[in-house]
């Protein structure tokens, strides 16, 4: 079982898995990705375990969306969510709390599940219908519902990996899904600081931010009618694009239907608009939602869910490292002004 | 000029360059690196501005290692430190902080070098000699001696590359040097866990740290006469490295030479430890010492500068991003044992 450990001076988690096939001491054709796929199954796209007709390759699936009378597990569906098949965490066994000298640990109790967004291998989510892209944000709110249910996770962590460079290991359009027993550190920094506005202000910082951006039109992508897609302010990279509800949804499961609908089409067209502008770049998405079960009280107030779009057009040095911030070559409004222009 | 720019909500400082020559809508052969050196200069290594004979390339310097008789500029050195030609930070200008609606950005206030390690073109720091090193440490030192005097800067960070996965822009060995009107989030958060610490034990952190890990030995990677190499109890990446002073010192300017000629053994060693067990990996060093000028007061008892070095051996994704913490296939245990094996 792998193990969390805790840096006793930044009190940053990290996840040890100590699994010798994901060793970078081994060839590099062993290796485990870091989203926990076989990177061996690359070379051989037949027998990619995410296709229709391999569905051996992966465990029994846990939700799947097909037409009437089809039987789960058969090759007949539209999406799949899955257990990773070597899992970073597993929800079987205890949360035990443990110290060794100076230090913390906790067992890896959680949930590693891949979702796996069409039986179409090799396209990017910019190819994939609205339907496909409503499809996988339905999947990514029942799967957080559910996991919220189990008290010994404090969070529903789902992202996606868009090319190697980005950290995926297979070519065929999957998220993963990471449920985890404590609250992730940037999660937590964003929870501090929303509540820190609220006992200010009174008001949702978010609110605030979608306010000012509305006024201000220079770092707005794309408006739909429940949704604002804008260039952060402060982005770490170039073409950063965050994704938020209009209206103050503090978790994603309390998102509605006619939302995710749209939200499916606002996520299509900006996807579109990185893909044209960027060459078809990679790029990492992160859902920011609120913690599950019994979160800090009031948190529904000041905490307004929303997605991260992060392409990864450069390699990160030192600087990021040692620094904790980012140098950015292009600003918001330049970004924002160039994917606006570009013609779908 | 550039700016630096705060995410309200998790108070994270980004330098925003918007610099056309940066931009990544501009074709890839022409954007200048995260360390502001221009790419282009890979493909003419004829051209590389690093190398004697080319010191016309780089702006006059500011420090170098020469022998007796040598006027600067003139191509007979053994060390030498430029201004970056193209400064992500500039030294000129006030340092104005201003209001955008609710957003708060600064001026990008503050010095951009690089410290050209040795003439010699595409070698690693593990085939340098032990003096080379101990010239590049004094020469840490000196800048920042010499940039802690301008009480405009709060903090000198000083980082290298190796290898273009790690952000490095050309083959010749050099460390970048980035000294910033604040003190920037990694740094803070170190500072505020080790006071924490400091005002529960009244004791520092690392003395702890070091203390531990001399009684479990497991984590050792090399031992010298005033330095520890470890690999950290919580590291987030596959054999991440720290090297760390056994005198309590706060500052790295309060290095000793004694204690630099050591250092400069041992640092060669590790690195070539790592060299030799990983492939010549790509990495990241970060020197972490504290803020320059008015520190808070008791910050010489509580903090304790180290190194760090990290391998970057795999493509990091969306969990990290969105998350803030990492997932690490190989214990620090196992890693410490790898490197302890290696017969150098």
């Amino acid at each position: 079982m792998s193990e969390m450990r805790k840096d006793p001076v930044v009190e940053r988690w990290v996840i040890i898995t100590n699994d010798a096939l994901r060793s970078p001491s081994i060839s590099r054709e062993k290796r485990i990705g870091e989203d926990g796929l076989d990177g061996t199954d690359k070379q051989r796209d037949a027998l990619c375990p995410f296709c229709p007709g391999n569905e051996r390759l992966c465990p029994p699936e846990i939700l799947s969306n097909r037409p009437d009378g089809s039987s789960p597990n058969d090759p007949d569906w539209r999406l799949r969510v899955v257990p990773n098949r070597s899992p970073v965490m597993v929800v079987e066994g205890d949360l035990k709390r443990m110290g060794e000298g100076l230090y913390d640990k906790i067992t890896g109790v959680g949930a590693n599940e891949v979702i796996i967004e069409t039986p179409k291998h090799g396209i990017r989510q910019s190819q994939m219908t609205c339907d496909d892209l409503e499809n996988v944000f339905w999947a990514y709110r029942d799967r957080m519902i559910d996991l919220g249910k189990d008290s010994r996770l404090r969070y529903v962590l789902i992202y996606r990996n868009q090319g190697s460079a980005a950290g995926a290991t297979l070519d065929h359009p999957y998220s993963v899904l990471m449920a985890l027993p404590i609250v992730p550190a940037m999660v937590q920094s964003k929870i501090d600081g929303a509540q820190r506005h609220f006992e200010y202000k009174k008001r949702c910082i978010y609110c605030d931010i979608l306010q000012e951006e509305m006024r201000e039109q220079s770092r707005i992508v794309s408006e739909s009618r429940f949704f604002l897609a804008i260039e952060p302010f402060a982005p770490r990279l170039p073409f950063e694009t965050w994704i938020i509800p209009k209206r103050h949804i503090s978790s994603y499961i309390h998102t509605e239907p006619g939302e995710i609908k749209d939200m499916a089409c606002m996520f299509k067209e900006v996807v579109s608009r990185l893909d044209a502008s960027l060459g078809r770049p990679a790029y990492n998405c992160i859902l920011h939602s609120c913690p599950a079960g019994n979160t800090p009280p009031g948190l529904d107030q000041y905490y307004h869910w929303h997605m991260e779009i992060l392409p990864r057009l450069t390699a990160r040095g030192g600087f990021e490292w040692g620094s904790g911030f980012f140098i950015n070559p292009t600003s918001p409004e330049s970004a924002a002004a160039f994917l606006r222009g570009i013609v779908l």
